[in-house]
């Protein structure tokens, strides 16, 4: 029973956005709720409420994702996802991974008040440690449920005061059975910010996400030599700190070298790490990232020549490890129409985009059909307390979600 | 009654020194033992024992230094004082500033075993945190003493966990009196280790040490815009890290430009330092030193138009702060030569030499007559647990001090 003026409720989205932004609030209108925190735990026992009131049959598995069932016409077909995450960076937004959980839950909202029952069972879904702020790599939950990071790798990754990621799920009491994560899905949809300016840019309300870029994490110990910085004279130095700002730079400068690739080094620690004494290490990591998987295979390389010629020519040592190398993903086809059939139906302006970040739809994408929609993020602003995105653009992208996901109910 | 063979026993000495290196430490054989802590508490709690024993009076003033008395013939007269610090970098050295304190209480054992008398009294000191690793700027034992620091300013300074110098200073229970401070002297003399190459490298064993170069702090804050790596195009993105990356290098190179100018970031800190999270603060101090004020006002001056101009092509704010600026310092004429003399007739080699690093013997000249000598660092290191100096330059180093005490002794 498909609708072609069926919208959401734009108030009860904010309500639960609303809702989301008072757990784990900042000073200054963001967030801070890392995954498996007593501030994870609180929205989480929030959004099961919600799950519970909205009459849906609540499912936690073994790595703390949560689902809300809700039956369909036929109970024999696999179910239509909807979902994202609800932890946050330190000191992030109240949009990110928010947005993609809360229209989830408006449109199962919006589907019971209209008293309309799906072909397919439908599932929202809360994926566990996303942004990988504390727990890294990121995408713990979807890369667990889809079998693209081992169980045991998932359980053992420490935080950086020792506490491993299993023990803080059963600290939060949100570790769940193994019987129930999602094991078979007709499509996932996420409904996700851009986190970058192209959409608000050009002003366009939606993005047809047609996939997510390539992208490697590589991890850079640099070492020189612990001295005083009184007496040592320029010339007998082995500063691991001059030498990792010179490779900081050329990894910049890099990027202008091969078209489409994005170079960060967001993390970055000095030892001993003291006014007066010179820095006898530098520890960093790098994120490269390109929609083509043979570019970003070719920057790596020469970006790892290079930073062995600066740690020479600073005296010092470098070693490069690859922590994380994940190809460049294309999103199902089926998805890509039905969204872009939908933007046009309701008249909202539309673009095909690809996407910068990582996402949990990367990972479920590599065991089932799945795919994304973006909304504009003001100046592009995200991973920051300044992080904002118009209402109306929101309530836009989740009346997309709930168009393509009548639609796609139809096709399988 | 000076005797012109009169040597220190290099075994006791050595076992004074080996009895340090125990408290607080390390896996690699170096300390750590920031001030005012349980390990700093240990080798106080050691070396008043010591004083005790040595028939000392022990006195304590408010910063927490210690002095032991012993008494000269002529009650009258102001004191000779030698000492250093006992306090240590995080994984420092155990030989900077401990074998001051140790060779001055190896000089009152050879007095007390050869039943000679001074005609002044005789003070050993340690000073409170000398090195600044805990409670920042270094040397505010000496500088609350000598009134070039605030009692305020001491007692309000936090470490990182937020604890001031006086909480500190009273959980370790050396909070002393300040009737008992040191408030005059004829002569104050540190024997140190030179904490750089110039001695080591030329196989002298004596630094006549003329003075202290001057120093800058400044501190630097790098503000761009914190945003998510994936998405941002590289045009448009303000990291802070980018930027202070670029300043970094040029602060060394800088050096370069100014003959016997010493430059150098040895704490850098990065917000959100999250991998894929562009950064959108970085902090870092500078450490600018030069024997010529002149010079290194120059340079400071140069400094803070370059980082400006480099925060302007990267798209971000720079402020900076001079917290700290103390000029350069020439020690006392009588303790240079008979330091001079001294190695002289007992026919060490010797040079003139000026000090990199800050020392005690700094405040303690702004206060009266003042003066260093200084033994060779093996290849240069120091702050660092591989700091060494060779046990008979040590010892020779204490020879050196006594027969310079005992001339200075004659003077005044």
């Amino acid at each position: 029973m498909e609708s072609a003026v069926l919208k959401i409720s734009r108030q009860r989205l904010n309500s639960y956005i609303e809702a989301s932004a008072q757990i784990g609030k900042t000073e200054n209108g963001g967030l801070y709720r890392l995954a498996l925190t007593p501030q994870d735990q609180k929205i989480r026992d929030y959004f099961k409420n919600c799950l519970i009131e909205a009459g849906l049959e609540v499912k936690i598995d073994d790595f703390g994702n949560m689902y809300g069932w809700r039956q369909g016409e036929n109970a024999s077909l696999p179910p239509l996802v909807l979902g994202s995450h609800l932890d946050t960076q330190a000191n992030g937004g109240k949009f990110d991974g928010v947005i993609g959980v809360m229209s989830a839950l408006e449109i199962i909202s919006t589907l019971n008040e209209q008293q309309i029952t799906t072909e397919h069972p439908l599932v929202i879904v809360n994926f566990t440690n996303e942004e990988g702020a504390r727990f890294a790599p990121p995408m713990l939950g979807s890369g667990g449920l889809t079998g693209e990071l081992a169980k045991d790798f998932i359980y053992s990754i420490k935080d950086e005061e020792g506490v491993t990621f299993e023990e803080a799920l059963e600290k939060i009491n949100y570790k769940g059975n193994k019987e129930d994560r999602l094991t078979d899905w007709a499509y996932f949809m996420e409904l996700h910010i851009e986190q970058g300016p192209t959409l608000d840019k050009e002003k366009i309300d939606i993005g047809v996400v047609e996939g997510i870029q390539g992208m490697s994490w590589l991890s850079v110990k640099v070492e020189g030599c612990t001295n005083h910085a009184g007496p040592t004279p320029m010339e007998d130095r082995q500063d691991a700190l001059v030498s990792a700002s010179k490779m900081v730079t050329n990894i910049y400068e890099l990027a202008g070298e091969f078209s489409g690739l994005k170079t960060t080094v967001g993390k970055l620690n000095v030892f001993p790490n003291s006014p007066n004494v010179i820095p006898g290490v530098v520890e960093f990591n790098i994120d490269i990232r390109h929609e083509n998987d043979h570019q970003r295979h070719m920057a790596c390389k020469v970006l790892k020549e290079r930073l062995s010629s600066i740690a020479f020519q600073y005296d010092t040592e470098v070693t490069i490890h690859t922590i994380w190398d994940n190809d460049a993903v294309l999103f199902d086809q089926d998805i890509i129409n039905s969204v872009e059939a939908s933007a046009e139906e309701m008249d909202y302006s539309y673009t095909k985009i690809f996407s910068g970040p990582g996402h949990d739809a990367k990972y479920m994408s590599a065991a089932g059909n799945s795919g994304m929609i973006f909304v504009p993020s003001t100046n592009g602003i995200s991973h920051n307390e300044q992080e904002f995105t118009d209402e109306k653009l929101i309530a836009q992208g989740a009346d997309v979600l709930l168009k393509s996901l009548l639609k796609l109910d139809k096709i399988i």
